[in-house]
């Protein structure tokens, strides 16, 4: 077991930009490109680690801010951290709080020293600096941490924007001095992200990157997208970041998001993902394949006596019919949440393993043009 | 696999009325006494079938009331009965419905050929009658069938309950003459049990038993208790049913019950047991063990790093800690329930299984004396 983070990237597609490479962590390598399944509250919701690791899960997420409030890091402390409390022992990230901050938490207040915001759970008052969300972060033990960020609303003006980067520069900054100054809780190293921002505007998302590479830390996430913003934006500023950020460090779009938008940003050098999309949308029974969405709710499979996929190798797909699942869905049966939820998660990695295998073989555009030949894009998730 | 249903009574404990026996079905064997966890609506709640195997399932129960009005009988027909659309190879059994008839659905009224009600889903008017229901359970293809009874309230008075039994020997006569008339549609025998009612009148019990002995049926199933009556009426119409009940028959004791239920049907001469409360329990935190009952919820499982029981080699108890299930109890997150759930249906399995041993060589009465050593019922359920 490597106690040292490391990104190696083995190679880049010679028609795109598309990236094949490796992280070695603690827990273990990642292939990448990699998704990342979310556990935000210590578990993927309705799914076994065992099944996610079956279902070819590399790496999952979890949420420093759900965690601090539930079960509250003192508690993964005494548990020897989040990997032993939650039985998962492949390598973990955490993100850094922010985002849930801004979006999810009531009455926030940005002050000197970080923010006060208001328990979406009970509405206590809790303070989140740089510092403490990096102790928070070293204490759940994950392998790679982010930096505590401010993420901007969608509809923000530039010139809150440019001043909200600022902040996330400054915090970064104070991240990297706490980090360096801990010794990890668990005996092997954990590796700091910085988080890019900057909204929708090119100078902006630029000169965010930018700061950020001078504070040279192992990785760099790609915040504050997927939050509302049409896709070409999304796809714009990805490239923008892409284009600042150094090759020789891993690269990660957070939430997001769509098959399509996996291959889109996978096109542009990103290099890891995490979206609550294949087990959110699963639980209502949409399924996820090579052709796109199923509503397996709908009167259609009702005497369909087929799997979700023919070809899918998951335990749902091995076991179930479509008629099936959507009488369970029907009749609201949990079981049914385990069953797409899980069909999803395989279908995620199995694209990024198929990127993956393209990459290697410099035929990611081929591959790409082979994916949009099938998949038609939802209107709805 | 063999074709006739059959039972053998392989030992009886020589201190008490406790039985060994086997039954054997299209589907493989059973081996009793044994509990049967209750897949309502063609899914053991939260549960897959691969794990009900792994916990010792032996066979599942499905509820006709509940199967006929989702999915319904023709869809179960096209997907080959309810073995292939659920994916379970064992043994079966269904219900007859006439306890949800008489307990879940709205304005019910018996008429001349059996009983007519409001769906509880949608309000819809449909007739249950002894040979529709037998048709039904052909259909969706149990190993073992119940007779369509009435299941009279828990208060109904004397009266009531004279005229409530002459109905349910009728039916159960009319559904003997369905059964034998119309060939499985699956190609493998199905076995009809009668329902003994009679509620908590000695004499009616008796008679009930009586004359449903005459029928000369393939099992007998103990009805209408576990309703709110108080346990030592249960225990004493339970042993007015089985002393009356042929010896060479499986006996049935529907709907029970807790761990200590079960504990005293079996040393009354019970062999077959049906419940929900494993797993409607386990979903709202409450763990059976050898010492007892536990909430997980409880603050006292906050910081307590041990398996729900040291001992148990359920998939909960291997992997996870009280703290964590507590966590995911307070975080309402649903893997929570799938790990109570099967912790608890290992125990029954185990409970189950510990019986059967201590039949097997002549010790049930000291097994059932260590059994209350150690186990401490809980008030609450």
């Amino acid at each position: 077991m490597s106690s040292q983070f490391n990104f190696q990237l083995k190679h880049t597609d010679q028609n795109s930009k598309a990236r094949r490479g490796k992280i070695s962590t603690a827990h273990g390598d990642i292939e990448t490109p990699v998704f990342m399944p979310v556990g935000t509250q210590a578990s993927v919701k309705s799914l076994s680690p065992h099944e996610l690791v079956d279902a070819g899960s590399q790496i999952i997420l979890g949420n420093t801010y759900h965690l601090y409030l539930r079960p509250g890091t003192e508690l993964l402390r005494q548990a020897g951290g989040l990997h032993k409390f939650a039985n998962w022992d492949k390598p973990m990230l955490t993100d850094s709080g922010g985002y849930q901050v801004f979006s999810l938490a009531g009455l926030r207040k940005i002050h000197e020293d970080g923010v006060r915001f208001q328990s979406h759970i009970d509405g206590s008052y809790h303070d989140f600096t740089p510092e403490n969300v990096m102790e928070m972060q070293r204490l759940i033990g994950a392998d790679i941490l982010m930096a505590f960020d401010e993420c901007p609303p969608h509809d923000a003006d530039e010139n809150y924007v440019a001043r909200s980067n600022a902040v996330t520069v400054e915090w970064a900054r104070r991240c990297k001095v706490a980090w360096l100054e801990n010794e990890p809780e668990y005996g092997y190293s954990q590796a700091l992200f910085g988080i890019v921002q900057g909204g929708t505007f090119e100078k902006l998302r630029r000169q965010s990157a930018e700061q950020l590479v001078e504070l040279e830390l192992p990785g760099y996430s790609i915040g504050g997208l997927s939050v509302g913003e049409p896709a070409p934006a999304m796809y714009a500023m990805t490239e923008v970041a892409t284009e600042v950020l150094p090759i020789d460090k891993p690269r990660y779009l957070m939430g997001v998001g769509k098959p399509e938008n996996l291959v889109e940003a996978v096109n542009l050098g990103v290099d890891m993902f995490d979206c609550v999309m294949p087990t959110r949308n699963g639980r209502k029974g949409q399924a996820f394949t090579w052709q796109g969405t199923l509503n397996l709710k709908n009167a259609q499979f009702k005497d369909d006596f087929h799997p979700i996929d023919e070809k899918c190798r998951c335990y749902a797909c091995q076991h179930f019919t479509r008629a099936y699942i959507r009488h369970l869905l029907q009749a609201n049966e949990l079981f049914v949440m385990r069953l797409v939820s899980l069909h999803n998660i395989q279908f995620y990695h199995n694209l990024m393993a198929g990127m993956r295998e393209a990459i290697e073989q410099n035929r990611f555009v081929a591959w790409r043009k082979e994916f949009y030949s099938r998949y038609r894009s939802g209107d709805k998730e």
